[in-house]
């Protein structure tokens, strides 16, 4: 028997209910829109009758078979009964299109309550309510209400799409459909009262059907569900991500600089990059990067060379490869002289045969195609960008067909970009039919390299023995007789602090707590010394004038103490030996509402907070996870000798492991902890202030 | 008389030579094209005849009238008589279409200066050569001589775009024709031999039909003609560039640290800024901006409202409102508590009214007209973003409508977006067509708030009293009784320049030369010191460890100087004061490649150079040119008390305004200046090491 989900998604017959004569009712285009393709469809209707050739049964008793899947285009009101009826007589899997439950408030939450015990102890499973519903095209299984002549159906082809919401995603599939961009399945996922996005990353991973899949979420059902399904997923396929609503999910307690730094958003982005999702900002980038990822191959490198006929789209489309500021990663490929030289011999005498190559707008196809056949020779070349004009009568079917043909059969992998109205999308649809990626504007193209060139750095350290980024596989390597485990709710002190981490292996500076501010007979340690209020609850102590730097002898020790013990009568106090300066970051820990538990590392310092240079991962991160946070800072190149300036790379990554491995143990007691700054030197990096706080602390 | 650029886009008569009865041939589109106008069309062939019930001369001699303008359908070898010919007889522009000019090389090149001798001390005037020509649908003036089923003729429009190449932008202009964006004119400059772009700038700047002007290039004819055009006619009329070539053009002497951090395309992005120009990186956005420049009004504020039917849309939409890494500045409106509760009473119950409103894809004509009405009234809302879907039969044209009269008789100004195929397509169409700003992206139609904010920053700006920021009306204000020129070419020491800095006004630290390393008698200034090598030739004194910090007795000093007089014999040494710390910044000036002497300020430091937080200005700049370039820098929260830092952001402008006047009196002769570290405290800023370089001293 098959299960819900591929009742869902691979039935051998459907019925809707609540089949309609009235044109514009769901009830009327689903019916249509299934009798298209060959699954057998079943209607009902208390009225009876015929409709579209079909027998119309009254109650589901009178069906001769029992369905795989029902649509159920009802109100909301009759939902529940007629889910009731199909988990009774044991249907694999409903739809219930119909809106007016849980996004309503109280009333609707009532019905949506009753349509979920509809199914409790059944097999029966539901997608929705208040869904877009289903579209398969391979299957022509369609059960989405609006009319193809608003919403065009995509072709065949091989990505997913699973939406929390239909309108965030509708517009793009509409579009693509009309530049040919194919698809395997679109999941309107609705209210999620019971399939979500998760059982669907699982299914859509394990099927041959489909190459690569996006999402649209505006939350997650279960977060920690979500990366478990895509940490299985990722490696085999790649994922794309809109995580809509960045925005507005920042309001949090933010105590300490990990808090202020950290955003709800900025934890999602590191999280993805953890999982090797790749981030989509709209519906467009949504649909360009799965289709990018679904077609192409993983990129070598990045090289990329630019094949034109017109120069000012070759320059268009080099300058997106070689500037910066737009974000894009990719570079212009150095050409072997031999590659020039052949590719002079075939060119016009006056075209440029330099990368970006302009064979001139009079090139015919022969040129192209001897261009093309140079270029798959030339080691340093990673894709090949054809940027085309089809506003020119000679450019037509036939090239474009040569083109499918490189795009297909060549060493190189291709990317087409082409800008124009009826022409260009035509040969667009041709080649993306011959599942040749061909994009409708030079910066996607160039991002299509970027998103291919990403995905092969992925699945490189995916592949590297031991070292899966994967974090369900990963447990926190917590030697648990070194684990000094504080007690939660109990505010610690920056030296209490400190000796946790200390147990943990990370360095601090040498210390010693001066109770009620008295001095010791002896000095334990060489100046020059910091002397700082020592309390639990005194978080911002520079804002106090609370410490004291670079005292260098016996004489300013004394007074200064005498005068912070005026200052802050009956304070113990906390001298340590001063650090020599450093590079200085910022580690930290937080807990994400959506991740739980994640670690940060950023660049310290007044200007660093100004840039907001950090980066987030969540708790546990290997070794792997660790020298990608470093690699994402804009500041990295302090951590690969800019300038000469020592740093040692190992310190900061076994910092950040011993951090994790820290949260791990505390995980579900800690609120934020920030270690600020950490200065980091040629041999090693010394956490010079810390700062814990309690979940309790928080909420009380 | 027309003059010669009248004649060229306002002709009432046109001849073409080299007319055709090939299809494919550009003497057959381009007469063919023509005729579907009113301007009169004479056509030239040796064979004579009658073409499209034209009579054809044979000869120019034999034309009835003086046509006003000639279009040159004939092979480059031809055009050198051909012009000749129109220029005898008085005509007033000549399009010369063919290529294989200089942009072939030598022998090209010769024909193109036979083609410059032909008008010389005549009145014509010469488009071209290799130039896609002229299109001016409001006149029926086409003479593209591709032909319109492979690229779309725009409808007339108030937008002018000039582009030295039409590869560069006829992709977009041919998908835009597609979604109706209107044209006013497109002039192709091919290679500019006699008409360029400063001179369509101005004509267009005065052309009633031209609302905003937009402008493809790779390179600047004149770059001081383009920013005295561009100051002339920017706040009458926006103006939006693709400078393409971007990423190619920085190769230069990088000795300081001003010359590393510039490349040509910093600069130039300051100078576009400086001058009011919108920058575009691509066609498409090239497009947009013009577009959105020319039908929407500048924006009072950034607080947006999105009104949509669909969450997912408002949520995309909001998403890029709110969130800054997309570099698009805007911001959400928060709704009045009384525009809620109206707009509660007309929404469904289980709709949104808080911002974005959905009010959900039930929603009727009706309800969003009634919410659209009661928007207009929110004193909280500078714009209306409506995002649309078209996939729902119930919305059609007469939605549109009345989105349309919105968007034309509001208050409140409004922007369209929707992303689909052709229902979307066919309602952009509608809106574009009355002159409403509708968008196929939401991420492009938020940036269309951020260009018409931009739009109205810039001209309150031109519009406070005595600050017009053209560069064109401000001359450098040198005291010249003042004015302190040292003999340019020859190396000046640290001293010198801070010799010269000082006679500007500008503050350094008190400073004394040793000679020979030979300590005064007397010390004229407090402790702590300074001592650096005193040299013209040394440009990074740190780098050798010719610098001494933080010498604060008498004992240290004699032992530094000791030691520095062993390090370096017989070398002067400079002691200094040292300055307390304070916020550190980087002031330079840079002899630009395109826009000669320009001015740069940074944010000082390892850390800032590894951020690449620095702006560009041409030199001279005003108080509010010097103002903006603080506002540029990421870390701009710096001079505006970021945490307690006090810092006076008018010590840094006046700095600016003198280096600026400095850097006026040596154009021509200085390369590269570099002061830096500059100290910013409260009540100054004080330059700390300062480093020039002559001209002569690079080409040396």
């Amino acid at each position: 028997m098959k299960t819900g989900i591929e009742s869902l998604l691979n039935p051998h017959s459907v019925v809707v209910f609540g089949v309609s004569e009235l044109e514009g009712k769901a009830g009327n285009s689903v019916v249509k829109h299934l009798l298209e393709g060959s699954i057998r469809v079943y209607g009902i209707n208390p009225k009876g009758g015929t409709l579209f050739g079909l027998p119309i049964y009254r109650r589901i008793e009178e069906l001769p078979e029992v369905p795989d899947l029902a649509v159920i285009a009802l109100p909301a009101e009759l939902a529940p009964d007629t889910v009731r009826a199909c988990a009774g007589r044991g249907i694999g899997a409903v739809i219930v299109i119909a809106g007016g439950f849980s996004e309503i408030g109280e009333a609707g939450e009532k019905l949506e309550l009753e349509l979920k015990e509809a199914i409790t102890g059944t097999r029966t499973r539901i997608l929705g309510p208040n869904t877009l519903g289903l579209l398969i095209p391979r299957l022509k299984l369609d059960t989405i209400f609006l009319p193809s002549s608003h919403l065009r159906r995509p072709s065949p082809g091989n990505i997913a799409i699973i939406s929390q919401s239909g309108s965030g995603v509708m517009g793009a599939l509409d579009i693509g459909a009309f530049y040919g961009v194919g698809l395997g399945a679109f999941v309107g996922l609705g209210n999620r009262i019971d399939i979500d996005e998760n059982e669907l990353i699982e299914y859509f991973g394990d099927d041959p059907h489909t190459s690569a899949i996006g999402m649209y979420l505006e939350s997650f059902v279960d977060a920690q569900r979500f990366v478990d399904a895509c940490g299985r997923v990722s490696s085999r396929k790649p994922l794309v991500l809109v995580k809509a609503g960045r925005s507005s999910a920042g309001a949090r307690a933010v105590a300490l600089h990990t808090g202020s730094l950290a955003g709800s958003d900025r934890v999602t982005g590191g999280v993805l990059s953890q999982l090797g999702i790749f981030r989509a900002y709209d519906d467009e980038e949504l649909l360009d990067a799965v289709r990018v990822l679904a077609h192409g191959k993983p990129l070598a490198g990045r090289r990329a060379v630019i094949l034109t006929g017109g120069g000012g789209m070759g320059v268009i489309t080099a300058d997106y490869v070689e500037a910066q500021e737009k974000g894009i990663a990719a570079s212009l490929a150095t050409l072997d002289p031999n590659t020039e030289a052949r590719l002079a011999r075939i060119a016009l005498p006056y075209a440029s045969v330099r990368n970006p190559i302009d064979l001139t707008p009079v090139a015919g196809n022969d040129m192209y195609e001897a261009a093309l056949e140079i270029l798959q020779d030339d080691p340093g070349v990673d894709v090949i960008i054809v940027c085309l004009m089809y506003h020119n009568a000679k450019k037509g079917d036939k090239f474009t067909e040569r083109l499918c043909h490189w795009g297909k059969q060549g060493k190189k992998p291709l990317i087409a970009a082409a800008i124009g109205s009826e022409t260009t999308i035509r040969a667009i649809r041709q080649m993306e039919a011959a599942g040749v990626l061909a994009l409708p504007s030079f910066r996607r193209a160039v991002k299509a390299v970027d998103l291919l060139a990403q995905r092969a750095e992925f699945l490189r350290r995916e592949n590297s023995p031991g070292q899966s980024v994967s974090m369900v596989s990963v447990p926190g390597k917590v030697d648990t007789e070194q684990a000094f485990v504080p007690k939660p709710g109990i505010p610690l002190a920056e030296d209490e602090v400190k000796a946790v981490l200390r147990k943990r292996g990370i360095c601090t500076p040498d210390s010693i707590v001066l109770p009620g501010g008295e001095l010791p007979a002896e000095i334990p340690f060489p100046f020059p010394h910091v002397i700082k209020i020592r309390s639990s609850d005194v978080l911002h102590k520079t804002e106090l004038k609370g410490v004291v730097l670079n005292i260098k002898n016996p004489e300013t020790l004394e007074k200064t103490v005498k005068e912070m013990r005026s200052r802050f009568p009956g304070q113990d106090l906390l001298m340590e030996r001063m650090e020599p300066s450093g590079v200085e970051i910022i580690v930290g820990l937080i807990e994400d509402a959506t991740f739980g538990l994640s670690i940060m590392c950023g660049i310290g310092g007044i200007l660093a907070e100004l840039y907001r240079d950090v980066t987030f991962r969540r708790v546990p991160i290997n070794s792997l996870d660790a020298d990608n946070m470093l690699r994402d800072l804009k500041a990295h190149a302090l951590f690969e000798g800019f300038r000469g300036i020592r740093v040692s790379r190992e310190a900061v990554i076994d910092l950040l492991l011993k951090v994790s491995s820290l949260g791990l143990d505390l995980r579900g007691n800690i609120d934020q902890m920030d270690l600020n700054p950490v200065i980091v030197r040629e041999d090693k990096a010394i956490v010079v202030d810390a700062k814990l706080i309690w979940k309790a602390e928080i909420t009380a």
